[in-house]
């Protein structure tokens, strides 16, 4: 299962899903860190790629939403890459606000470590 | 939209979609570079869990999928963390066989920036 031009070639061509997302990666620009996991329509890319902000596409609201606009948690987008297959995205940002992506406060999303067999809180 | 269990609880309750998946993030465990974008259903994440090793379901095959079975980049899991809304997973691991995750020869499947519209390889 090789696509050359999938998966070597030079045009963007984003293998969305049959509810027309693929997953979007957010890691800290500075660190490193994975902020986030979210999804992204093509509207969503596409006003990512052009206006250098995180832009995603809710599953649960059923709609396009652009990171920080309620939080202040805006996302200043210093890189974006494709995964070989295309169906998936990794966006390279600087936070805004407080510096943080998650709702619930932490500045990751994967503040819980599974052991065994339960989540504990960890830096 | 913020549920305390789901979000502040210790109990694991994966939040499946409708096809029964995931999203898994993997990350090398020294570098914490993004290595790969995946997906698991409950037994995926199960066999990650109790084997410390990184198992996956394609989508593509309709299969769950050991990573590295057959290229040997098999994957030791180092740490399991979900997310807020447990709707994904991060998993950090040490890559083996030569070191990559990614079947098209590069270390991570991120090797493409988009700039101008279109992909450019880049370190």
């Amino acid at each position: 299962m090789h696509d050359k031009e999938l998966e070597e070639g030079t045009a963007l061509t984003p293998r969305y899903d049959a509810n027309g997302l693929i997953s979007a990666v957010v890691t800290d620009e500075k660190t490193g860190e994975l902020l986030m996991l979210a999804h992204m329509n093509e509207e969503a890319l596409k006003r990512t790629i052009e206006t250098r902000e995180g832009w995603f596409w809710s599953r649960s609201r059923k709609s396009l939403w652009k990171k920080g606009e309620s939080s202040g948690q805006l996302q200043a987008v210093t890189e974006i890459r494709m995964d070989c297959d295309q169906d998936a995205v990794l966006v390279k940002v600087i936070p805004g606000g407080d510096g943080g992506a998650c709702h619930v406060g932490f500045r990751s999303c994967f503040y819980r470590v599974v052991e065994d067999g339960a989540l504990v809180e960890r830096p």
